[in-house]
């Protein structure tokens, strides 16, 4: 039986903000480090140990996996960052206030942006300056790879190759894995394992910084997953 | 022409309390960390930009790494964790306070182990808990590997594989590369890549938390290298 955790970044400046954050490379709020340390601490209190560790390219997720590293004082872990991992872009609506998006574009169609699988939100424009173009990060991306929007169906499918081809493999091979990520990717990875229908993976929520565990068989299917730590609701 | 840029970790715990570290996982001091957030401001002022970092399995090197990354806004680089990136096993003597040592054993004799090329320091036994034996970051070391204790000629022969296997190959193929380190496996570095004889590296010293700047020619023959930012002496 194998074991896989997977952690959503903590609370981030926009998460506070009530902002659409997306692929903008916003940092934790104290709150969101404090979430990060906890997560490290459950996790070494529980006798959780890790071989590899997968993040985004983007801060939030990373500096909650130092953290975490930290506490279990496992700094030294090899760390595989991919964009594939990203937050689900939110394209136009990035930088955006949430209740400033509703009153402009009116409450029913933020929510079929927010809640339904396969709209994406109106694109940024290649050359708006909030878009990712230039930025180095990406620069080795294939034409057409780089999204200026994205549905949660988009996410999933940027997703799952990076979980068939690297983490499944490494999991299979016994490598105890630790992946810090995003609301949206972790949906995405939570679709595919629990097999979750298009309109069910729209309505799941992912708390922040709460390490998700998953029992999986020898095929990688579910046994059993859990919270660590959770609050008692 | 290639360039390479090496840092020595931050000011440690240790350094200010002036103990023997070698291998003990200690952390930076606040200093420690304001200098490696100083060592990221001036990589960036001054146009720097890489394409991987390597750094030790310690904590004070990577948390150099880290911090520096973080003022650079290149927290997503890939980072590779190496034990031949370690200070050098200073064997028994680590933990010890260094003017302690030196009423123990006498002046003499302590600068013999500081500033020899070939003579180690006393070992620890490999029962001593203070050795690395059941530390699972050097679990898959091979038998002989692991050190008990180390002169710097010994430092120098271990650092080398991940210089010629790894970190020259990375150059040649055109990667900008950091590394942050310790003052002995950086002095391993520079007896090699300066050609310094054995008498005369052991006096070579390096400044916590500096940038060392190298311009290598195709062949990774040093043009001339300099430090960035460092304080006018």
């Amino acid at each position: 039986m194998f074991k896989l955790v997977l952690i959503r970044h903590g609370q981030s400046t926009w998460n506070l903000e009530n902002r659409f954050t997306g692929w903008v490379d916003v940092p934790l709020t104290p709150q969101g480090v404090n979430e990060a340390k906890s997560c490290g601490r459950v996790l070494r209190e529980e006798g959780y140990d890790f071989d590899v560790c997968y993040t985004s390219v983007l801060k939030r997720a990373t500096h909650t996996l130092w953290h975490c590293l930290d506490e279990m004082d496992r700094t030294w872990l090899p760390v595989l960052h991919t964009w594939r991992l990203n937050e689900r872009h939110y394209g136009a609506l990035q930088g955006l206030n949430k209740a400033e998006t509703a009153r402009q574009y009116g409450d029913e169609q933020v929510l079929i942006w927010r809640r339904s699988y396969d709209v994406p939100p109106p694109a940024l424009d290649a050359n708006d300056i909030r878009s990712e173009r230039g930025d180095v990060r990406y620069a080795k991306l294939e034409p057409g790879q780089l999204p200026l929007t994205e549905c949660l169906m988009d996410t999933v499918e940027r997703v799952m190759p990076v979980w068939n081809e690297s983490i499944a493999p490494a999991i299979k091979a016994g490598k105890r894995v630790l992946i810090t990520a995003h609301g949206n990717s972790i949906r995405a990875l939570v679709k595919y394992l629990d097999n979750i229908s298009d309109s069910a993976i729209v309505g799941l929520n992912i708390p922040n910084g709460v390490p998700l565990v998953y029992e999986l068989d020898e095929h990688l299917k579910p046994i059993r997953s859990y919270y660590l730590g959770l609050p008692q609701q």
